[in-house]
């Protein structure tokens, strides 16, 4: 019955204000009561003033109406402790449901937007915990904290020098002065166990539960690991045919044409079919249709303090020209710089490989693995400028200073795709494109696909392992001293392990695994099988990861993977490019040209014109396919269409309700000024008027 | 005091059912009253049944509650009259105005979703002539009288052969079974001659009046006058700078390079700036967040009896899949077949040049004009295979059965749009890239401007007015019948003008300019003088067509230019193709190579490259300009913001106000199972439970 009492405690707050007091009682024995699940932690600095810790528990627990946030919180182990546990009631939970614009489903199968009003209609809304997901009860909490402004206080109790702004967001300013530590969502040791059953623990191979991924760890988590299931799946016929060609140990040159066609065709359709399908994932999880929230300034962003063109608060004001002048006069050129190093070193790479084979043929006594040496160096100069650069991306990105963190994030999404495009292609393409090697394209492929595959996956899971190892010393340390306090002890454990880095890098890696793919594997057919084994070891390492070496993540509910959807279909229309090209220049056409005396710059114009066709073809078909599959289309209009009938039904019973009472009223206030003679010669000549 | 004896009548009608009898009654010497502006005409068939006539007219009347439109009707001259003249109260205006969710300034100076209830805090709702123009309470009618529906009706009252189903659209039916002749909105004659003033009767060049126009025509209609101007006007610069290349009689091949750069900016930074510009308009107007109607099936649109899946009405259902197959196996064939005779057409032509200047070379006997007959013949087959086509390509979509008339107009104009290209473009393209000849190219282009510009006035000219003046004969004899009425008269002459064919061929002429400009005008500097100058005519002409020489159309409330603005953008990409390709075999270029040693080969690798490298520049740029003006956006979040506040304000207060109350009630309700135990433990250990 734990449900049960947790939503009597929940309803029964409002009901007594004078009880409210307890709730910030210091001492309790029973610190995960089985009452109500502790959703989200915040961890205070060590030496919390008492006052700070009371203001804070006061404010995240009174009402909405008076500035509070009407969540439930509890002090941690005793007074002087530094854990706060939030969690919330059905009711406020609800509420918050409805306020974000939670898609759910309702009793007659369709998905709509939930509203509390009309809750008992909606399945499961008495089952709070069926019917909000952990990820998504423990995102609203996030959201119902981040919206707690300041009143009327004029500094932080305690805390004198700490001056605040009226409407200042209290969490991100408790965050930026380093008084709040951290918080993070708590696990939920059940599901986990019982997520972790059918998902990196099975020993067979199978899909994931990408549903049960949704519930516990939210949207983006749920879409990342559907779409690297997808990618994987997808790549299987490639793998297989590839491994056809290597086993018969056909020419894999002779191919390339066949293959060129293959991966061109395949860039589009998975990437087009993952759309429909993302819509289909987000639809039937409720954040398809979604509405935008505005979202809270970051706790980064920084300005003087001005009034806000859009909600008319007072509050800090960057002016977004100042941004786009930095954008355009700094972070544009610095990255033209960095691929400038990158390019130059291509060449400097090619110019020392030349010249030490030369040197090698020459004089016999230098030694053979130095010609391996300008390679060794290569990779490692790649790997090390894409480190660098991010470091320089995520700065500058802080530095532009942008409001809000999905533009933040955007905006180091693209710096550091492009770079890293840059940094992984240059090679190929000066291979493919300038020195027209394809022997030399398939070496240089196979190489890197092997080791940036090795040194990825080793850093992966080397780094996450490591830090626990360390980290892991320490907790036992701290434990001995609050050895009465287990619960309190496993949450605080949870608050040492790393934050959860994101998915930017696990995304990065599938992009350039795609990239690989799509754009030169017709010259190393193994590409897809080394790029589906891979991808089957790193869905379980990545579950493992994220369930057990991170923090649990607050995950928003994603409705498609963003702006990796365009960097995919961008990669499809290069494919076209690079595919086209390699055919030009495989020794079947060059062969076919040489019996058919056909000029190079004639078969150069063909290959232009094709080009120019297929990607005309590709634009179409992007068009032509409907993003939404038709079932998913039909089903939300005819929720739209069924909304528009109540609206109308409403408006017909209101005018024959209503309209007879109101109407003298009306007639008088609706500004119509009506002389009296017009009225007694409507009523006179009503035949001669009528309508007209 | 016309608009108050209006809404007299108006308001009245609702409160008096009694006297509603009186308003079909027949005889009424008055026809066109001051007291309410007939809004539509409907037009039935001469001998039309009484039966019919009355059951109509009660269906226009009646209450929405019993399936009626709630509309005012006035029966014509007299009873046997054909004759209906529809209007509307301002009541039954502002209800239909909230269900379609037009969007209207508020008090405060934004532009919000009209609310009925809240229409005190809008800006001229108390004067309905002013809140709702002419075209959008025109618009209104014809959408109530399409959405009078069947309610248990078996046929046709007066027409037993006539059946009809359940929910069937009745004027649908009335005018697919010819009872119903035509139906047609009324002009205001004041207002037209108002409008005239300051539009086509002004002497002097000024910009058009695009609010009154939107005003008294509507969306549609007024955007395309005001793409009309803002293409001309953008054509300024280009005219000029041609202007002074001609008159310093500069050698106009010299500056190809120059020209083509132009172009390209010039195209992609029109469509832009037209993108934004064409947000502002319909932000202005309240059409641009206007969510979107269930409209009704066309007219035309046939098929089994079936269950529509959105509606889960009982009504003609054909489906889509039928549709998909009839496009791909017989119109795209088709498509490509025509393509094919314009393509041969072109290929025929330049043989048939060739072996004419040949045989008159040789043959001095030969007339020096037959020299010109293949030119001659080709504009003619052009011309005529254009006609053909487009009569085809309605036959066929009008076959595939489109559901409704948005879609049928996209796939008609998709259709008609790429054979027009292909077949107007295709010879300059054949000249410019296969035979490489600049100077057949720049008289190719010169000719055909004018040709088809001279053609075209004089049709869209001359037929109209042709049709008025046969018309206009006809109007005399019958007007003699019926002198007695001169106000129906009017009326009925509006209706025997030519229906307003569309915008279709005005903008496909747009179309063909714009590609002349952006495609091949740097070969003709002049190109953009000869269009600006046509254009300045043709928005006389346009004008001057619209007010006097058609019927008043329907127009819907447009948001943008739709299917044209993707075309126009895509002539913008071929730009970029075309010029790179014209610079590339431009004669500077051929000598720069020429001196410098450079092979053919490795012009056109370099052209390529620059060509791809533009595009991708031209799709940054097209995604990083943002398509809704900074102070729309602004405006529009301003307005979500304030909605979710109140929202978020409305769910406070109902917490506080009315939780306490019901709480008890849903805590039961609610499906919270408490035991007594429970409770009572909750109350003693109150400091035990606290949150957790």
């Amino acid at each position: 019955m734990q449900v049960s009492r947790s939503h009597s405690v929940a309803e029964r707050k409002p009901k007594e204000p004078v009880a409210m007091g307890s709730w910030t009682r210091p001492t309790c024995k029973c610190c995960i009561s089985r009452a109500v699940q502790p959703l989200v932690a915040l961890e205070l600095i060590e030496n919390i003033n008492i006052e700070t810790k009371q203001w804070l528990m006061d404010r995240i627990q009174t009402e909405k109406i008076v500035g509070g946030a009407e969540l439930m919180v509890h002090p941690g182990e005793d007074d002087e402790g530094n854990m706060l546990l939030v969690s919330a009631s059905q009711h406020v939970l609800l509420r918050a449901a409805e306020l974000q614009g939670l898609y759910k489903l309702y009793k007659d199968g369709s998905i709509i937007s939930f509203s509390y009003r009309d809750r008992k209609n909606f399945q499961n809304s008495d089952n709070i915990n069926e019917f909000l997901s952990l990820a998504e009860r423990q995102f609203i909490i996030l959201h119902t904290l981040d919206n707690i402004k300041v009143v009327d206080e004029k500094y932080i109790p305690g805390y004198p020098t700490q001056t605040l702004y009226p409407g200042e967001a209290i969490f991100n300013r408790l965050r930026k002065s380093k008084i709040l530590h951290t918080f993070y969502p708590l696990h939920d040791e059940k599901m986990l166990t019982d997520l972790g059953n059918c998902w990196h623990s099975h020993r067979n191979l199978r899909l994931q539960p990408i549903d049960s991924i949704y519930r516990y760890f939210g949207g983006s988590v749920a879409m990342y690991f559907s779409f690297l299931e997808y990618f994987t799946c997808s790549l299987m016929p490639m793998a297989t045919f590839g491994t056809i060609v290597v086993a018969l140990s056909m020419d894999m040159i002779d191919k390339c044409i066949l293959f060129s066609l293959l991966n061109m065709i395949w860039s589009t359709v998975v990437m087009e079919l993952w759309k429909r399908h993302s819509f289909v994932l987000s639809y039937s999880w409720g954040t398809m249709q979604m509405n935008s929230q505005f979202e809270e300034p970051r706790g980064d962003y920084k300005g003087p303090m001005g009034t806000n063109p859009i909600t008319h608060r007072y509050q800090p004001y960057y002016p977004a020209w100042k941004r786009k002048v930095k954008i355009w006069l700094v972070s544009v050129p610095i990255l033209c710089l960095f691929l400038g190093f990158s390019l130059s070193g291509v060449f400097v790479f090619f110019r020392a490989e030349a010249w030490i084979k030369a040197y090698h043929s020459e004089n016999d006594d230098c030694w053979a693995c130095a010609l391996y040496l300008p390679s060794v160096l290569h990779i490692l100069y790649v790997t090390s400028m894409n480190v660098l650069y991010k470091t320089v991306a995520k700065v500058l990105t802080e530095w532009e200073n942008h409001r809000l963190e999905t533009s933040f994030q955007n905006h180091l999404t693209i710096k550091v795709m492009v770079f890293r495009f840059v940094n992984c292609f240059a090679a190929l393409f000066y291979i493919s494109f300038y020195l027209q090697d394809l022997e030399l394209l398939r070496k240089e492929l196979a190489s890197l696909l092997v080791l940036t595959q090795i040194i990825n996956q080793l850093i992966e899971s080397l780094v996450p392992y490591l830090h626990k190892m360390l980290i892991g010393k320490g907790t036992v340390l701290k434990k001995t001293t609050m050895e009465n306090a287990p619960e309190i002890d496993k949450i605080k454990s949870q608050g040492q392990m790393p934050t959860f880095p994101g998915l930017f890098d696990e995304y990065m890696e599938l992009f350039v695994q795609f990239g690989y793919v799509s754009l030169f594997s017709c010259i190393y057919p193994l590409t897809a099988v080394l790029v589906v084994v891979n991808n089957i070891a790193e869905i379980r390492m990545d579950a493992l990861k994220l369930c057990h070496l991170f923090r649990k993540p607050f995950i928003s509910p994603a409705a498609n993977i963003g702006v990796w959807q365009t960097a995919f279909e961008m990669i499809g229309f290069l494919s076209v490019i690079t595919n086209c090209f390699l055919i030009s220049i495989s020794p079947q056409v060059e062969e076919y040209c040489a019996e058919n005396n056909i000029t190079s710059k004639n078969v150069l114009i063909w290959t232009v014109g094709v080009e120019h066709a297929l990607l005309a073809i590709k634009i179409l078909l992007a068009f032509s396919i409907p993003d939404i599959p038709q079932w998913v289309k039909l089903r939300i209009d005819r929720v739209e269409y069924q909304s528009l009938q109540a609206l109308k039904h409403k408006l017909a019973e209101v005018d024959n309700g209503h309209s007879r009472v109101t109407e003298e009223k009306e007639k008088r206030s609706d500004g119509i000024t009506m002389s009296d003679s017009t009225e007694s010669s409507l009523h006179a000549s009503n035949s001669q008027l009528n309508l007209l």
